[in-house]
């Protein structure tokens, strides 16, 4: 199963919005299949591992990361793959949460005769897919925050001076997690002052799948022609702006890019949970974001923030530098949120943490 | 010298002003005598070894941490003790930098005959001193500024708020890096706002030398009876302030309490240089300093912090919270000062940073 997950991470970049899932059929310690899942609407690993296998499928155990499918979806069902395949047994390691599915691929294993076991690197498998599960079971995206900050929690000068805080290696660790993203969220304010791409540029010729780029500017403030507005990759621009508004921006019906409308909450703000549906809707798995401390701070205080990626430059640059995040004050310390760390890594001269919130 | 340095740590807590020495003597692999220097007036480290061995140490090798004495200082020279003991060479770590040692100890065994090696494991003996190197050396103490923050760098509630945002792990580290010091520093700001102790509170019973307690107060602002003016543990108040104040002040003249005058520098601040300098004559080591952002802010300004010793708590205070340093501003990305990072470590869920300027 473990070399099934490595086989599976292998999709990082490229399943969504399907999961990433690795399938290895073998006999006692001999692998005799193995595959895995690139693209949406090609091969599932099971497949894969059925080919590969040949007639020494017969009588392998199946060991996949996913539960295996019973519907017909752009594929046929893999659970009727592997029972024609007369595999004897089949280890699953998470049952698949989409209602198409969520255990009607092991119940027809089992009518068939098949021993399936479930749970074999459970967490693992989840945490795989924590996008895919998160959309199918909460209807929104894992929401990921990248933030870089220097030592003493600042992320630019005063006049607004920030590139380059943190090295190279940091740097081009983030165009991993922009990859592994189905979305990168920035807000306008971010748009105006940086006018980054939110592209993905690895160092090498691993392949992606270009994450959609998307834009929260509320009252179509950005009216000048930004990166973001470059149609090299489909940006979609959340607002709630009046329909005036909206056809007298220069941006309307050019190619690729796609306005959306959200509703305001009663604090003048759009919905942000509103927006995490839509993009639930749209099959967004996992969401990055690289935004201002007023976006990012905004996500953290409505408590839609699933994991923080924080890179810490080992630089000071002051209490007149600008702040991490914009939030509500606080009058007891015992209000604060509190975090857990998941791993810390070095990047060149960088610290890299990933965390999530306490729940 | 891996075992002798090992030795000579256990006397972190408790050799200062005197520097951490241990010492083996052996015949090969066995070895017949060590010992390590426990306090200041009390045995050398060689002698202890010597003891040890007795008869055995003729024809040893002697590996000392640290170049032998050559001066009859509060004891006999050392390096006399190894002639007349017969060792047949000496391998040193590092030489004395103190000028009535300087070489000669080495010279001493080297005109009696013996062969002496300098150099092994030179860098991580140059480390376990770094304080009495300093001292000698640049005439100041090795300074540490410790100061513990949220992960967006704040230290406080806006409303002043902040114990504790660090774990009890993060807490008792700190303790032993008070232990190892041979002076505290705080302002007045924290005297009066946290009226800390600023005492050694170890989780055990391993004996430390108690620190010196130092606050800087120009003014002589604080006029409360707070802790640092107990007694329990000797406290030098750096001041400005004129005779008639100074003879005002209801702590003058009590027990363990000292005034030091120091002039101010052209910013009407007091000349942290000029007690640098004095805390040095005072033989101060290591200097470990727990204060507000503006004392920190001021010794990282002009460049005379060697350490940075950062906890990061995982929580989020925001941007109303108060900052880590007061620093002047900057108006260029490239004049921020650069730091490497030495170490991490992680205490419970806090993290902890040392780092030393980039010179």
């Amino acid at each position: 199963m473990a070399h099934a997950l490595r086989l599976a991470e292998r999709g990082l970049y490229t399943t969504a919005p399907n999961p990433r899932v690795g399938c290895v059929l073998a006999h006692g310690d001999e692998i005799v299949g193995s595959g895995w899942h690139q693209r949406a609407g090609e091969a599932h690993a099971e497949v894969l591992a059925l080919r590969e296998a040949g007639g020494r499928a017969y009588g392998a155990i199946a060991y996949v990361t996913l539960e295996p499918c019973a519907h017909h979806g752009r594929t046929p069902p893999c659970a009727d793959a592997l029972i024609a395949a007369g595999v004897a047994r089949v280890v699953v390691a998470i049952e698949d949460p989409f209602a198409e599915v969520a255990g009607r691929g092991i119940a027809r294993l089992r009518d068939a005769g098949i021993t399936v076991d479930i749970g074999l690197l459970r967490e693992q498998a989840y945490e795989l897919n924590r996008g895919f599960f998160s959309r199918i079971q909460r209807q929104r995206p894992w929401l990921r925050v990248k933030l870089a900050m220097s030592l003493d929690g600042r992320t630019a000068l005063a006049n607004g001076q920030s590139q380059w805080i943190t090295g190279e290696a940091a740097r081009t660790d983030v165009q991993r997690w922009r990859a592994r993203s189905s979305a990168i969220l920035t807000g306008s304010g971010t748009a105006l002052a940086d006018n980054p791409r939110l592209t993905v540029r690895l160092p090498d010729t691993t392949p992606f799948q270009a994450p959609l780029r998307v834009l929260l500017d509320t009252d179509l403030r950005v009216t000048t022609a930004i990166h973001l507005f470059d149609a090299s990759v489909p940006t979609l621009v959340y607002h709630d702006a009046t329909p005036a508004q909206l056809s007298t921006s220069a941006k309307a019906g050019r190619a690729n890019i796609e306005y959306q409308q959200i509703n305001r909450t009663h604090d003048g703000r759009l919905c942000l949970t509103a927006m995490l549906q839509d993009l639930a809707a749209r099959e967004i798995n996992e969401l990055h974001v690289e935004a201002g401390p007023t976006l990012c701070g905004a996500l953290i205080a409505a408590n839609l923030v699933d994991e923080l990626l924080l890179y810490i430059a080992p630089c000071l640059l002051g209490d007149s530098a600008r702040p991490l995040l914009v939030l509500p004050e606080l009058h007891a310390i015992s209000d604060r949120s509190t975090w857990r760390t998941l791993e810390q890594r070095q990047f060149g001269p960088d610290i890299r943490l990933l965390l999530r919130p306490n729940s």
